[in-house]
């Protein structure tokens, strides 16, 4: 299903973004920074990935589910959703 | 907007079984009992509202999402989900 | 290892608010009412299981970990902790 | 604080396999693929860090709490974890 460029933009400069934060953290790492400012990279590197969790399962309820052309589609595109979701209940 | 009073039924049984771990882990705390198996008893109960939390979720796809009665009820359910799923992506 | 009366009360209250929280969940659910505010009330009662984890490992780290009487027990101390947090990373 | 080169040489490779992982989600979003099969590969992303977290904080616990040359070092990084928690318990 295609999806708008300015949305796969947004996502890519996130994915971007999380990946500069990730060479941050392995640069402090390897730097063998202080402790506290090592887990505080990641814990921000953690942040950003559950922001573009967010941005991606967003984007799905509302083009692909919410928008779905008809119901069968938007029944489909609704068990995907609850199938991701399992990951985080667990 | 109405629910099955199966799907109802199932979510107030969790909801029993949930308080059940609850006052487990209180008497496992005013006993003293070992930390570890303080630990544990709360872990599960944190599984356990994970799993109703994913219930609820599942039942608002499914019902007020995919099913909901035109674009309209659908779109303002969808809304709904992204705002309740944003308190997970922090 | 027994813990200060002081804080076996500040998690048996948290515990009760919690058991509160669960049953204006369910009155909700019983009731029928609006569906994001029943998730509200559900996301609510989540915050308040994560604030008492959080209560419960620290109160770990501090008293069972740092105060350890030997390296001995703070060693299992911090596996029993690690052993717990694993349900977290997964 | 020193770690050991074994350590960070495998929090090392964690992170270059995250970034290999958040590649070919970048890859598919680029390719228009199945939303499902993109979400599935965030997941997995996802997966990875909350590993990498798990990994450092284990270290964390193992070498700079336990094994602190004295209580005071033991009590900073005691409540140097404790404050990195506190993002997982919101």
């Amino acid at each position: 299903m295609p999806h708008s460029a300015r949305e796969t933009g947004k996502i890519l400069a996130r994915v971007n973004r999380l990946k500069g934060q990730l060479d941050a953290f392995a640069k402090a790492v390897e730097a063998d920074e202080d402790c506290y400012q090592v887990m505080l990279l990641l814990a921000s590197c953690r942040g950003a990935l559950n922001g573009l969790m967010g941005e991606v399962v967003e984007d799905h309820i509302r083009e692909h589910i919410v928008e779905a052309e008809n119901k069968k589609l938007a029944t489909a595109a609704g068990e995907d959703l609850i199938e991701i979701m399992k990951s985080f209940w667990k």
